[in-house]
């Protein structure tokens, strides 16, 4: 899979090849039929490329099959990954947190939560969920790791909890709402000097 | 309300009153309704009726309409909230941290998360969503304000944010499985020693 269909601030003009245009519809279906209420289980190759007024063997052009496509069509949904500058460790921790849960596409809302069942019950599914993810735990992995050669943090945390506590609080306010007393605009800031101050080196 | 429809732990036996029995078969109903995929929008008193067994004249004698009854059923989910001992700050947030997103109703998995697109778009769901959550927030509150009467925890703290703190990391593990790499028998304790190690009395 190229970065093509991951990067949604790709522009749009006439001039772009047929592919590219035939591609873009075939994620933009597969989103289209998931925001309808449609579950992966149920969601069908035929019935993607018939909204998306392709053939089959176009899909299968260009994906191995529906596992394949939906990785793309959900990363789409997130949009770009936030890219920490590499300065300042709580500088580039409050970009990180700011980003979770912001999706770019107004479709995700519908889609996303619907999502926790299936992917609970399938483990193809989770390995799926998990693969959006993953990426971005990993560059907040690399922050933290960076924050302790740079003797701020203690070496001695447990990286996967601190990051529990970074992305948590954040993903449940802009998925849930889960507080109405929170500030969203703060939150990220308020959630990283609180953890640093419980990890930081003595 | 009364306790009785948020008990789920209430032995059934062939004794009880009729009345009892028709609540509960109602609100199985509505459960069952919502678990096979039903939105609240769509759930209707008739259907939950028709699936119980009963009159709408029985179910209006007892709830005031159809938010009324689901706050009682989804509570239900919840199974009885975790009580506090009172001697530990540190024991109490690890069981009220512990008992975030365990769900007694197998249920709960298959309806909670589809909830959350409805609870966005709607404000009386919003509310519905909030009243379940409300208390269990309190309960959180008032160990954290008994942390700062015994001068454990900073006067200074915001208190909404460190709950978000407490409570983010669970709920993303239980609900979403966010990261297989966590522990979740030793995560409450964790998250809590992190967050109380960055707020705790200079």
């Amino acid at each position: 899979m190229s970065d093509m269909t991951s990067n949604a601030d790709a522009p749009r003009s006439p001039g772009r090849p047929r592919s590219v245009r035939a591609d873009e519809a075939i994620v933009e279906a597969a989103l289209d039929l998931l925001a309808e209420g449609s579950t992966i289980e149920a969601l069908s190759i035929e019935a993607i490329a018939a909204r998306a007024g392709v053939g089959k063997a176009t899909i299968y052009r260009r994906w191995a099959g529906k596992e394949a496509l939906l990785l793309d069509a959900l990363r789409r949904l997130k949009g770009v990954m936030a890219q920490p500058e590499g300065h300042s460790v709580r500088d580039d921790l409050i970009l990180l947190v700011g980003a979770i849960g912001r999706n770019v596409d107004p479709r995700a809302s519908k889609i996303m939560p619907c999502l926790v069942p299936e992917v609970n019950r399938s483990p193809d599914h989770f390995r799926l969920y998990q693969n959006i993810i993953a990426p971005r735990r990993q560059l907040m992995r690399e922050v933290l790791r960076r924050g302790i050669d740079e003797g701020l943090i203690r070496a001695d945390i447990d990286l996967e909890v601190t990051m529990a506590l970074l992305t948590g609080p954040m993903l449940i306010q802009r998925v849930l709402r889960w507080n109405p007393e929170l500030d969203e605009q703060t939150l990220p800031e308020q959630v990283v000097d609180t953890v640093l101050a419980g990890i930081q080196a003595r």
